[in-house]
């Protein structure tokens, strides 16, 4: 099993603080995106969505998308699971990091990559170039002042996203919150649970991954 | 258990499909998007997010979120899976799944929800107001046309989107390419391999759902 990783990206960060937390070591490999080597001919035939993280198995199959491949090393290294105990906490989860996925990372997404020069004609990742759209960095901001607010609340009656479970939900939000950075999104100083919590898993081992 | 649905929209049909795919019934309740019921006092007691689905369960506990109700569904009634057989098959269900969610779905919902009327200020679901984005809707009907050509391509050597194995994965696409007609995108002539893939999906009694 090979992890096809890039330290500096904030979506394969997820899969590495869950290697982490599990306690599993994989060969990775890391592959620069500040060059374009997800664009070149040799990663292409991996990878042909171009992106990081990537699983590739020992039998030739490569596992996308960081959920699926989450989800493949928790039925793999079933010990100390990380998606819920139950099949009610399991949907709470699900749900939970769906929502930070679609609210958090999405919208961090919309804010960096539309604003970024860098990021001219990329302003979705995969195979196909987009132009940016200013407007639609303007609502990624906004929505990340939404988020921030959102989660400050949920946090006040729970510890992690969870109830009292650390769970995947606890790792995407910890790196939506870090990858809003990139945008000079902070946590509001009057969100007093939400920077009760972060300050909670940040100081985790795994969070250095 | 009570199922919270609205027979217009398109994400509480991947459901229908998935209940009607596995033969199961569950207590069903209409709400109507069109009056605005999901945003009444009454239902945000039951779902503060104001989206359908929602599965509601005896004890009190709300599942929201497409994938978590037919995750949770499936370990309830494991028999007839839609979310693979084995480990392998079960993460390259998840990340055709997440592919066709973000690719699919979301530009749709750009497409849709950035030039309606009746959406002028809910350029997105969820509690928070969003201004619309004609841009933005523009980016999404292109997204539907490399979409085509991209599943098209994939299905060229494939029954389904995962190898000879109907999945969740199926029913979602089969709801995005419904949802595509809203915005007056069909598959194109040249996509026969989807258009065959279509057909074949479209004639399981589920798709009535």
């Amino acid at each position: 099993m090979k992890f096809y990783d890039c330290t500096t990206a904030p979506s394969p960060r997820r899969v590495r603080i869950f290697l982490a937390e599990k306690g599993i070591e994989i060969e990775t490999v890391q592959v620069d995106l500040s060059t374009g080597e997800h664009f070149s001919e040799a990663f292409k035939a991996i990878n042909p969505l171009m992106e990081v993280p990537l699983l590739a198995l020992d039998d030739g199959t490569s596992i996308n998308q960081v959920g699926a491949i989450c989800r493949y090393l928790e039925e793999v290294y079933p010990d100390n699971p990380l998606h819920g105990r139950t099949p009610v906490e399991r949907a709470m989860v699900d749900a939970s990091n769906h929502q930070l996925q679609m609210n958090g990372f999405t919208a961090g997404a919309e804010a960096f990559r539309n604003s970024t020069p860098g990021f001219k004609n990329r302003a979705l990742p995969g195979p196909h170039n987009y132009s940016q759209i200013p407007e639609l960095a303007d609502r990624g901001l906004q929505r990340l002042d939404n988020l921030f607010a959102d989660l400050d609340a949920h946090l006040a009656n729970s510890e992690f996203f969870v109830g009292d479970y650390y769970s995947i939900a606890d790792i995407t939000a910890l790196c939506v919150i870090d990858f809003a950075k990139w945008v000079k999104k902070r946590i509001p100083e009057d969100c007093s649970n939400l920077q009760r919590w972060y300050d909670q898993v940040n100081s985790r081992s795994s969070a250095k991954a």
